[in-house]
């Protein structure tokens, strides 16, 4: 049976409770102190792959729609990522972050060291939202409902316990709690309003779900190569490895 | 063996002599006052359906690189014909010259009257910037290098010849004027550096070859099926039908 739109969005939001990655160990290992330097680093490199393929999802996604003004209403997504004239950008930003932690940021840029299992991830995503319907690739983006929780709980946390911490490393963090409600603000309601009937809700459920296994993935092959000692892939960054000299602040 | 840059650029350019969409004879018939009121109609509509894939296309285009410096240069074509808050954009000032010569302009939005074989060619270019190399697709975008000459022409011929022509009307061409010329510009350089093999070159030149087929296609169809007398394909265009009364400038 099809589901009121209050009742759907109860749904989707339970989807987040329940799958959501900020239920992970390692990011509870992260945002508590937990993490050494080096598995800090190792976060730093593979998620930036996350960072830099998200522009691409948001241009494959525009890359199908027909009509303008939805294409006009996601470009800021892209904008906010690969940056303005007026605005860095997300993607400048975590490079800051990698500078803050001591990696060589051209290295991380590069995504060398980012393990195999974290861009199948990735590319699986980018590909959801190339080959699924519009519905499905913007229920995917929902994840972003849960968003602002981790990113306010990881700022509080880092800032506690790490000395890299400040306000230029963590200001990828910062932006994310003003970009992301406001895209996930249009993104639900165009969920909502699509999703009309009880097989479109399902789908649209299913790949929100979809996306926390995207996440949660990415999650468990760092905690699985980087914590677990003697585990890290052949291909993967190797810990004390492309570091530089002293700790750089952004140019 | 592979030829010089200036040997190639030359190369690239003799494509646009010999087959650039300017030597269609249904360009000649629009540019010198031979078409009727019809014959301009049907054009525009299914011209249409060219200018509102672009910006998929584009996206297509920048949903595969994962430069972002590359994405940031390319993003503006797709300002271009979407709008911003600055700019109308190109598809809503294509939809003016709708108004101007008496079409109603949500039915040539919805593209229902467009040819199979326009979308035919339109989809077959969305979908070659899709698959190919990034050179392959930034080659194929190169029929800008042309485009200034036809733009001018077009211009000076629909003002001289027909009663639709005014500034409002062919906002969309003065626009181009400046738009193609820094686009082209980008890309032709880009082509240039980044064919560095003969392979390569000879993937670029092929690549352009097959973007003029698509520009020259749309022709051939509309010439075929609105100039020669009972030829219009089921499902396409029927003069006399969605004009609107009066003939009402754009809101």
């Amino acid at each position: 049976m099809t589901q009121s739109r209050e009742a759907f969005e109860a749904r989707l939001r339970q989807i987040g409770v329940e799958r959501y990655h900020d239920k992970h160990p390692f990011h509870h290992l992260l945002h508590s102190g937990g993490c050494t330097p080096d598995q800090v680093r190792a976060w730093v490199i593979n998620r930036f792959y996350y960072q830099a393929s998200i522009p691409m999802k948001d241009a494959a996604f525009m890359s199908r729609v027909t009509d303008p003004a939805l294409r006009r209403a996601w470009r800021s997504r892209i904008e906010d990522h690969d940056g303005t004239d007026q605005n860095e950008g997300g993607i400048m930003r975590w490079l800051r972050l990698a500078d803050a932690v001591g990696l060589d940021r051209d290295y991380v840029a590069s995504t060398d060291g980012v393990m195999a299992a974290t861009k199948f991830a990735v590319d699986a995503y980018v590909r959801f939202v190339r080959d699924k319907t519009l519905l499905e690739a913007v229920a995917a983006s929902l994840t972003e409902l849960f968003a602002p929780k981790i990113h306010a709980a990881r700022i509080e946390g880092l800032l506690q316990h790490y000395d890299f911490a400040d306000d230029s490393s963590l200001s990828y963090f910062r932006n994310r709690l003003s970009e992301a409600p406001k895209d996930v603000a249009f993104g639900l309601d165009w969920v909502l309003t699509h999703a009309d009937t009880q097989e479109k809700q399902d789908a649209a459920a299913a790949a929100l779900t979809f996306k926390t296994d995207v996440l949660w993935a990415q999650l468990d092959a760092l905690h699985a190569a980087y914590v677990t000692p003697g585990a890290i892939p052949p291909g993967a960054w190797q810990p004390g490895t492309h570091l530089v000299p002293a700790r750089a602040k952004a140019s």
